[in-house]
Order: structure tokens, then sequence, then C-alpha cells
């Protein structure tokens, strides 16, 4: 039997060659790439602009990814099929009808709110978490029309369960842990795991290091207990990778992130100001060479081959097929 | 005596000379006039690019309002100060350094939400009320550090009620009555007048007919009582006006302040399917021409000189005093 399909639902490195040709070692068929955190309508336009001439440019070794079927052709041709996503709603402003015009350049996932509040939903970091917004149930019934992916990484924990049943196709998580495994704020309760799930929704496993129990120090097999942990509450349909990797990028993006244009004062986020820059990698998943390194911890927990098929890749591509574009 | 100061501190008219003649001849010294709904900062400047226009071309009848300096030109010059204001922080993006730009471009008022949710506070309509959020509480220290006065009046009661604990310099409520005489969306609880008027701020009350009791028919005695009894609530040194007029605008206009663009469908706000245009203004209060009206029915419910006159003007020119610019 052929290799399953290998899918990374959430990147965000300094983007260069030695990159992409990494993701070929690594066999990645697949990656969700992020376009924005805090940008305009237009300043996203221009992050997609560069991204049409990266694929422009390396067109050897990735395609621009819109359905499923991307996928499939990558993996034939030995490439590496590029989603573009938003991790915040910001590039809609407060306009319902920028979701169509995001979709037709090429967007297939956009979070509901990163971190803070925003017109459609509740971040994770502010103290209350009102739900989804008047705008944000009209925002979501408009990407549910067009085929835009919710996802709601960085949400707080009602709007998310708001999302998921307002929705009235699957939404995901696309790169977070279970809560019980790692108390961090971005992390997800069993609650919301038990909704994602039984909705038909996707959570992709974070190897971010502040999401990680142990953080940097986190090891492969508790990584993988957790993955079978989360198994058992979502079934082995539901679940995949979102790596959360930033390869090489330097600690003003992190700044970026968590500040963007909202405060002038510093806001930590997720470190501290003796720990502000990004974390240092788990040794077993410094980049995307290192699936493999996954694949055998899977296997070395128990999975089987057609779970750890599942898993790598399989049940994102599931997830694509029936995600984007109009149902 | 002089006669005081004549201010009202909400107008959206369609803006034409005639008008312009209308506010002299009703003595109007002062008017705050609306220059974003829903627009981005883009839109926003064009707004106030069409005004510097404006301004320059009727220079017979109208003055630009930056200071309380602006509105005794203005009386001795016999022209009307035109202050600028946003209702909702649209214009200001996910950019706090955005406050400042905006308050060297002539903006006077910022609303911190306009009936739904914004990224810095919960609007009147929305289901749910979370108060200031991360963003609001550093866009409100900016406010308060260049002087750019913080408007609640389309916000929701807990938003109101932390903003006006959170900002240290007094706030306003350019535009809304009471809820105890009349329980619109938009009229205020006698909990948020008096903290209002406990912290040095002031209300302008409207005469927007969804915003009076018995509407378009309210009668003038009955609006002046609601003034005596709010008085009674907050001191007769916290309230003014702000009629809230929209002379002249086509119900396209209402539609777009009620729908903006987050949502594709008709959202009727205050108005109903029945009664969606704006509503007829009441027979006292017809236009600009119509102050002396309401002077005489202040005094027919047993208002004296001096608080005739600081109701009609003056009150707000204490507040424009000590609320523009730094401190």
């Amino acid at each position: 039997m052929d290799r399953s399909h290998r899918i990374d639902c959430l990147q965000y490195a300094n983007w260069t060659e030695k990159i992409f040709r990494q993701m070929r070692q690594g066999e990645l068929d697949a990656v969700h790439v992020t376009l924005a955190y805090h940008e305009s309508f237009r300043e996203a336009v221009r992050n997609i602009q560069d991204w049409n001439s990266r694929l422009d440019c390396h067109r050897d070794l990735i395609i621009p990814g819109r359905t499923g079927e991307d996928v499939r052709r990558a993996r034939e041709s030995g490439r590496t099929a590029v989603f573009f996503g938003f991790q915040n709603c910001s590039p809609i402003e407060g306009d319902v009808g920028l979701v169509e015009i995001v979709y037709r350049l090429g967007i297939r996932f956009m979070q509901l709110s990163y971190n803070n509040q925003s017109l459609l939903a509740t971040g994770c970091y502010e103290a209350v978490d009102s739900g989804i917004t008047r705008m944000g149930r009209q925002v979501i019934k408009e990407m549910n029309r067009v085929g835009l992916a919710i996802d709601m990484s960085h949400s707080a924990e009602r709007s998310t369960l708001e999302a998921i049943e307002l929705s009235e196709r699957p939404t995901a998580i696309t790169h977070a842990n279970p809560a019980f495994w790692h108390g961090a704020r971005r992390n997800k309760s069993t609650d919301v795991l038990r909704a994602l799930g039984e909705s038909g929704g996707m959570l992709g496993f974070s190897t971010y290091p502040h999401h990680l129990k142990d953080r940097s120090a986190c090891s492969l097999e508790s990584f993988c207990e957790m993955i079978a942990r989360t198994a058992e509450v979502m079934g082995t349909d539901h679940i995949g990778f979102g790596s959360d990797l930033c390869q090489d990028q330097p600690d003003s993006v992190v700044e970026w992130m968590r500040v963007g244009r909202w405060t002038k004062e510093i806001d930590y986020g997720e470190g501290s100001s003796d720990d502000a820059g990004f974390p240092r990698m788990p040794i077993w998943f410094r980049d995307n060479r290192d699936f493999g390194n996954i694949e055998t911890g899977l296997r070395a927990v128990g999975f089987g081959d057609t779970e750890i098929a599942g898993i790598m890749g399989e049940n994102w591509l599931r997830y694509f097929d029936t995600s984007f574009g109009p149902s």
C-alpha cells in the first residue's frame, strides 16, 4: 500500500527554499500556512501576493492548495500543497462581504478571534467570554455558504462551543492540545473536544512548547500518550496535526503575534518577561523532517496502521474534501 | 447679560447651506457632528476631507471646533463651531496608534461601540455584554492621554459602567434619554446616569423619536419633565442636549447606520419592517430653529436662568474646556 497522506494543519515559518525542501524530506503533502494575525484586508492581500510569488518561484516544490484534490495532486507530483489561512478575522474588517472575497483569493481557514475579543467572538486571553456576536452569527453563515473553514484555535471556551453549535459545517481547532494534559490557556477543555468530535470537526495537535506538558522538554512518549487519550474522547477520525511550527522566525515575530497594534504596552501572552521569545522546539520535532518520529511514536503507544494514517493526514484530507467550497 | 452658549452635542444631517443658516437662526454656537458609523480609517478620513471642504466653503456660517475656545470664537463672530466625532471605533481598526492620528485630524468624540460588539466594548443590541476588552482598556488610556472624549451612547450597560470607571477623565453619553422615562434599548439605566454624573460626565438628551416617550407624538412638557427628573438623579451640571437630528437624510442612511456591512440581512434596529425609515421629528423640534422652544419648555417646568443656561450649552462648554487635548 502507498503511504498515507501527510498533512500539517498549521505552520508559520520564515519561508525559504530550505524549508520547502525539508517538507519534501518529511514527505509532507499539504501544509496550512498563516497569512494574517492582526492585518487589515489590504495588508492580508499583500501577504497573499507574497505567497503567490513564492508559489510561482518554487513551483518545483510547492503548489497552491485549494481543495482536497490538490493534496492528492501534490502527492502524485512529489510536492507540497500550501493552504492559506488567517488566524484572526481582522482581514474582513467589519464587512461580511469580504468573506467571499478572501475565499476567492485562496483563503481556506479563518479563526473567529485571536487571543482578544474580535468583532465575531471572544479570544482565550479575555477575562470575560460573551460568545458569538451578532456579526459573528452572520459571518459563520457566510463562511458556511462559501466553504471557508472556521478555526477556533485561539478563541475562548463559550465562543468555541457556540461556534460549533451555530456552524452548519464542521469546525476545526487547527492547533491546540487538550487542557487535561497541559493546562495552558490555549489548550482546550474536554467539553470542547467532545463537542468538536461529535460535530464532525477536527483537532490538530500542536508541538509548540507552550502547549506541551514539560514544554520544550516534553517527551515524544508523553505527546503520543496524550494523543491516545484524546482519541478516547473524540474518536480517532477527528484528530490530526497542526504543529504551529514557527521555524526560523526572529523573536520580533512572536511579539507581533501577541501585541499586534492593539496595545502600546508589551503583552507576553504565553511567554513571560524572562522567556519572551520563541521557545525551543522539542528534540523529536525540530522541523518538517521529523514527521517520521511522530509516526514511530504513535505506533509505540499502540495505534494501528489505519489509525496512524488517519492521524498523520487522512483525517484532515477528508475534512478538506468536505469543508472547502460550497457544500 | 449676554445669552448663554447653545450647544447640540449630536447631529447627523444631510449637510447643506440651508441647515447651517438654520443653526444661525436657532443661535446654535456649537454642534457635534458624526463622521463615522461603520467606516474604516481611510473611509473616515474621506469624511473628514468632505467636512474640511464644507468648512472652507461655508466659512461665513461655520468654523472648525477643536476646543471650548472655538465655541466662544464662533459665538463672537456669529457662526457655529463644528466638532467632529465618530459613533464607532471602526476608524481606528485594530490600531491603538490611530487614536492620536484621528485626534490630530480633528476628532473630539469617539464611541467605543455602536449597537454591536466592537474590538473595545459591547453595543446595546448584543445579547451578552462582556464589558471593556483588553484592547478597550488600552484605547481608553490612549484617549485619556490625547484628550479624545469617550462617548458611550450606543454601548451596553456593563461596558458603559466599566468605561466610566476605567476612564481617568469624565466620559459622555452624547445622545440618549433615561430608561425610567422610555424603556428603549438605547436609553440609559438610572445606575448609568448616576455613575456618569458622579464621575463628572455629561448626558445629552435626544429628541430622536425612538428615544422619546410617545415617540413622534411626545409632548414638549413630557420631554422637559423628564429633564427635571434626570436633573434630580445627575445634578443640573451634567446634562445638555444631543438632539440626534438627522435632518434631510434619505432612509438609505438609517439602513446604513443599522446594517453597515456586518450583515447581509436587514436589521431594523430601533425601527421595524412597518416603520423602517427615519421617524418624524416631534413638532416642537423640527430642526435647528427650534432650540427656543426647548428653552421655553425648561422654564415652564421650573428651571431657573442659570440652570437653563447650563442645560442649553454651558455644561457642554465646561466639558469641552476640560476634555479635549492633554490634561
